[in-house]
């Protein structure tokens, strides 16, 4: 079958996010392991360019619009993450960028986007469609959409994750069982299992969704791109796209054994347990896949596994209420 | 000068350590970058065993005792930190330690402390002796005193972070124009001072100190242990050493160029900086470091500097308290 991405097309993008991305250093903990009674590897993309791995995609994207694209803009919309991808990557290639941003985002991926110096344009989440303010403004300003992860500049971008991973984990000779990843539109996690399994075809491969946003879950059953109930809420901010991609669901059926989905508290233990033992600030969507792992989904007995903590922007206070939990 | 370390021992204790010990990584951000207007390497030693550098000190010093002294156990008195690092070490060798704690430690200390599998006992701050109940344990029992930083292995065992700093800056390419590191009672200081400046020596070092507690500065000044008042308070819990080490003071005489101090409110920013921008868990203590480079103590405008996050193990509550500053 064909994708709309290739391996090459991974490998492609970390040249060109070469210097600019932070090769994000893949971590242990002893407590961690001790607890899951196997070994852990954490690939803090927290510690990544804009507190997520959401730079690595935008830049991918930005760097190969054509001169006179690059002097239309960008447009993109975003809760948060990608909003400051998209604003970074502009920032650095001087390209202007309009974010489209709900009301309700946290205030600190609102804060940090302005400080990349892109403009915020606000919707209601519940009354207005940042498809339709997008599309409009697309089409007034000739501004390039950049879509938050239904894009093959996108995936491969947030593929080179995987890359990263593979290798270091290869320069600690250590063989991965298994790898976990937080999952909303697929982005992350289509590039990632495409960018480990083509490597390592034996490795198991997890993405974790938050229990009432488990269109992912449900379009692996049907076949289908299955919607969420646009009623539902999370405290998973990052992790809530109304349905998977067209381009990531194929991808993820290839290359994603199962999906399994954490509840609110399962996510906010994770915050905490990182706070606390790590040391690392992840936001709750972050921590969805570590969520999964210290809630025992899945049996790591004795296994090596890997654990992608995605990103690390969070209010202060959603953080507190995680501390207290 | 005979100092009662040599490059030699803290060579050597990196051996020791090799494997058990994080080799933590050496981090960089953005937008620190932009803020300070030069490049900023962060040591991260939250991310050690134990959440902080000491498990590098008590290991080498466990690991170096007879077999007859192994049996007898160790005793060892600490706010928090050097007990982990204590508590940890024995419990990989299977040593019995008793861990003399101020009745006022961060729970988070305490906590880990007791699950490494340690003893506590308390004892009163303000009208009781540590020293004096440690000795006297030792007498009755035969067991080792460990202490916290003003020991030949202990300050050897600290110098290994600053093995791991200059190996990982040249490996980025990087000649350090100085260095930060928080300091109480002189083991990470002295032993990474003497670590960096006999292969770097044209590398500024800085320690720095919370400013009702800048014993080591004005020993500096006079030449001898002055003391601090004992009545003064500050949130920096891992940096109250009551005065400079016999051996660690010598030692930083010769290698720190300059003993700088930061206040309360310098260390809740630094708290707050990290957590916000680098994703980061520091103490209050811990970020002394950055809490000097933040506010400006020294101009690193055009400069490449590192700087050591010596710890991580923080209160919910005084996390809190930095977050609202």
């Amino acid at each position: 079958m064909e994708f709309a991405v290739s391996f090459d097309d991974i490998t492609a993008a970390a040249k060109r996010i070469e210097g600019l991305a932070v090769e994000t250093p893949l971590l242990e903990n002893a407590l961690l392991n001790e607890r899951v009674g196997g070994r852990v590897l954490l690939k803090a993309e927290t510690l990544q360019r804009v507190g997520a791995f959401k730079f690595r995609g935008a830049y991918n994207r930005l760097s190969e619009l054509s001169d006179e694209e690059k002097k239309k803009g960008v447009v993109a919309w975003s809760s948060g993450n990608h909003a400051q991808g998209v604003a970074a990557a502009a920032g650095l290639l001087g390209i202007e960028a309009t974010i489209i941003m709900p009301e309700d985002s946290p205030k600190i991926k609102v804060d940090n986007t302005k400080a990349y110096g892109a403009t915020i344009r606000f919707y209601d989440r519940y009354t207005e469609s940042r498809e339709e303010i997008g599309y409009q403004m697309s089409r007034d300003t000739g501004a390039t959409l950049v879509p938050s992860y239904d894009d093959p500049y996108i995936i491969a971008g947030q593929g080179t994750t995987g890359l990263e991973l593979v290798a270091q984990a290869e320069a600690k000779g250590v063989d991965l069982d298994a790898v976990f990843v937080p999952c909303g539109g697929g982005g992350l996690t289509s590039g990632t299992s495409m960018a480990v399994r083509t490597q390592k075809p034996d490795t198991k491969f997890y993405a974790v969704e938050p229990e009432d946003f488990d269109d992912t879950a449900r379009s692996f059953a049907s076949g289908n791109q299955e919607k969420i109930d646009p009623t539902k809420k999370s405290i998973c901010d990052s992790l809530l796209s109304p349905y998977p991609g067209e381009l990531t669901l194929p991808i993820m059926r290839k290359y994603v054994d199962e999906v399994l989905t954490i509840s609110d508290d399962e996510a906010r233990a994770a915050v905490k347990y990182a706070w606390e033992k790590l040391k690392l600030v992840v936001e709750p969507g972050g921590a969805a896949g570590l969520a999964a792992v210290l809630a025992g989904k899945i049996d790591c007995k004795g296994k090596t596994i890997a654990v992608i903590l995605s990103g690390g922007n969070v209010d202060a206070a959603m953080f507190e209420e995680c501390l207290r939990s």
